[in-house]
């Protein structure tokens, strides 16, 4: 395909999508398709002679569409919001076309530079300290994207382990560091994501999983007591993950409390904010950021609720040189890391490669404006109170937590059987999507305001459809039984009680 | 942005991009800024109110692209090259479009399904075994696409850490896991790509870094004696790492050699073709291949030498389920991740959610036909012959490596010095970029064949600016020493010794 054919063919890419969210309603939310259904519809063989485009076009809509679940879907009320704007879409159509790579500062300057300030202004508009900023006088924190909320928990835990154990080595020079390493413990609630269990896994530490109290947040208290025991039997508490807004729930940890523990102990404390971080653009929701100013590491996800595509996942250290340490192999280039003349990104986290992803952010927080970004995180926080009101009047239903941002828990009032037939009923339908979790061992329903023009009306409509099938369930249609036994068959609702998040 | 302006935007883009390719060689393929060069240019904070798309276009071209380096340029031949083709384009922006999360098969069906479907067809175009398939006949393997080789490397460490721990545990019941962890030994070349070293790092293994040949091949005897060595101390060869295209030189370790020993010791053989894999689709390309059976794991980047834009690193696991052990958090969801029924790939690497990448590979393949690669690959192979061909004609010069595919070192007979002399002058020059590497301690100049559509032209002109400045050092002329002693802040061709890639 040359230039030419290109300018034709990228034009009637952005018609194709502008129409593809223009009509989505159109659609089934949630595709009627059994797995396997793809293989039977395409080649075993790649091709040998080129293709039309038209061809792989007609493709597109008569096979891979039908397999679509539709994040920007106004019924798709599952999750978290996948975030999508069309500056957004622009960015990265633009950093796809520069097509160049940001492993090093000289790898291609402006992409570097570019991820620095636009990580400079986030943290500025969320109300992070200083101490995290790049440009801030003697400040030793910056800024970084990431791929995914993992990989920055992950790579906070290397460099809370990799300073552990240096500082361990200085006292027992001649002990096997991984004797050392299988005395450190990490620390999370049990409603941290499983990113957490997975980032321990990978980097072979031992993880204490602690209780929440009954709002589901965990508490300064009940952290003290466990640092305190481990310490007591020789163990060496060295990291806790704390997190604002839970998948579960949208829950917030007690970092006010938390953080003074983790400097008593020396403990790196990690904030994945992963979903509520985008809502500290708004002064009056800051409330359960009291207390980062104890933290070591903090990222959010403009990729949930930030208009912005995945993948990028901010995050922000307090002192920049302990990230790299864990990261860097080599000596001679550590010290280039440290100077203040330029960053090599590829030193703060897994990949050396990068795309030019900083253009999508400085395109949205541009195109909106942080009124505009602060208005569309309102408007979700409004339609979930909304929606809130709804079930609060039919006494049939309850709110199954303290509702925060663009998230509602309800349920059924009875068992939990019954209510995971009435979501399974509704998700069969394909005429909404949601996904449940688990609080408290009850079974509940999460209502979550995804799309990003998400009206009054997608939410009274959403209403009726749930109260349409809880009545049907209630009175226990056999039609219903019948579907909720097919979708028995998909594990992702279930498997989502353990907060697995987008 | 309503998407009646996207429409206008998107499709201005589309010409910007295309403008931008086709008129790439009128900028300098580096660009002339020092570091910090954009902060000077952009505010300290985030616009309060919305910005004109007009004025965000303008920044790009005024503020964004002085600092770009341009990795389609036809005078960049430094790194190896950024995937980047037109195909690809589209199948990324439709990706984006889609903006759905496919973080497992429910999440959304067409994501997962064509991701296992075209790591089959790229799969069977390389010639993998049909062990590495998805659909084979009881075949345990299976293909994902990870975000860089870095991860391929990292993950297929864990999951052969995973396993050997699991079996000394069987022996060894009452040892603490640290204990049999620090026993555990990893292998790669001196000319691995430093990301193994990383990857040991991150995975806390002892990692031991083996002489390759004078051809910078590691050999089987020197792997099996190390190995001996290690096992007759009690420790325990558990991974081995070969390359084949090594950053510095394209080098192949000799796999054919190294599979038996790696079976005799019971080691985990990863094989990282990230940039000379996509030359398998040329059958008489495949020779390095031979021993590929031995492989538990391979990877290769399209988004180097397959036309396809980064983030695209393709592994393959003989084993999938040993791959997943060492990464699924939930032992429930773990049979899941064993049915045949679906796969769910966020249990494959590191991050849950995951971008459509698919589209774009299914494009590319589809666009170009296997012939299309071919040729692609065929005529960079013929390029660097015809560079070679230009070395060896001049005395002063030597080839300093067999030449593999679209890669050649090289270099003035004579000092470290005035080599570096030489690359450092030519690339502040801003004519052409290029890096280096080292080669049994000689200082020598990768030139690698990197431009999709590059032409006998684009070689022909490359070979006379090296001429010109080489025949200027050599006469060390004053404003070259200026020049260089300027591009010793740039550390990046430094590092590059190490194996530093794209």
């Amino acid at each position: 395909m040359n230039s030419e054919e290109f300018r034709q063919r990228g034009k009637e890419m952005v018609d194709y999508i502008a129409d593809y969210l223009d009509t989505i309603e159109e659609r089934r939310v949630t595709p009627a398709i059994e797995p396997g259904y793809l293989r039977r519809l395409v080649p075993d063989e790649a091709p040998q002679k080129p293709e039309q485009w038209e061809d792989i076009m007609k493709d597109v809509e008569d096979k891979i569409m039908p397999g679509v679940t539709h994040w920007q879907h106004p019924r798709f009320h599952a999750y978290f919001p996948a975030g999508d704007s069309y500056p957004s879409l622009l960015g990265e159509m633009l950093g796809n076309g520069l097509g160049c790579i940001g492993f090093s500062w000289a790898a291609s300057p402006a992409c570097t530079e570019l991820e620095t300030i636009v990580l400079d202004w986030l943290g500025k508009m969320v109300g992070l300290p200083e101490q995290f900023l790049s440009f801030s006088e003697n400040s030793k924190g910056g800024g970084v994207i990431q791929g995914s909320a993992s990989e920055c928990v992950f790579v906070s835990m290397l460099a809370a382990r990799a300073h552990t154990i240096r500082q361990l080595k200085k006292q027992h020079p001649f002990v096997e560091e991984g004797v050392l390493l299988s005395k450190m413990m990490a620390y999370c609630s049990k409603e941290a994501h499983s990113c957490v269990e997975k980032a321990a896994m990978m980097a072979f530490v031992k993880l204490r999983i602690l209780e929440p109290d009954e709002n589901q947040s965990l508490r300064g208290a009940t952290l003290q007591q466990v640092m305190q025991e481990d310490r007591a039997m020789g163990l060496v508490p060295f990291y806790v993950e704390t997190t604002l807004g839970t998948t579960s729930c949208c829950s917030f940890d007690n970092l006010a409390e938390i953080g003074p523990v983790c400097e008593e102990f020396g403990a790196w404390l990690h904030v994945d904010g992963a979903y509520a971080g985008s809502s500290f653009i708004c002064p009056e929701l800051r409330g359960p950021m009291r207390g980062i100013e104890y933290a070591s590491s903090f990222n959010f996800n403009p990729n949930k609720f930030m208009l912005t595509h995945f993948d990028c996942s901010l995050m922000w250290v307090r002192d920049r040189f302990k990230l790299t340490q864990a990261l860097v192999v080599d000596p001679l280039y550590l010290q280039h890391s440290y100077s203040e003349k330029s960053i090599d990104y590829r030193h703060w986290g897994i990949p050396l490669s990068r795309r030019f992803r900083a253009l999508k952010i400085w395109f949205v927080v541009r195109s909106f404006g942080i009124e505009g970004l602060q208005k569309y995180i309102r408007d979700h926080c409004r339609l979930a109170r909304r929606f809130e009101a709804h079930v609060r009047k039919e006494p049939r239903f309850e709110v199954a937590s303290p509702v925060h941002l663009g998230l509602v828990c309800f349920r059924l009032r009875g068992t939990n059987d019954i209510n995971q037939k009435l979501l399974s009923s509704i998700n069969a339908s394909g005429k909404l999507h949601m996904v449940p979790a688990s609080l408290n061992d009850k079974y509940v329903i999460r209502f979550c305001v995804c799309r990003q023009t998400a009206t009054e009306e997608d939410i009274d409509y959403a209403w009726e459809v749930i109260r349409q099938f809880a009545t049907d369930v209630q009175e226990t249609k056999p039609e219903i039984i019948e579907n909720y036994s097919q979708v028995q068959s998909h594990p992702p609702s279930f498997r989502y009680q353990s907060n697995q998040r987008a």
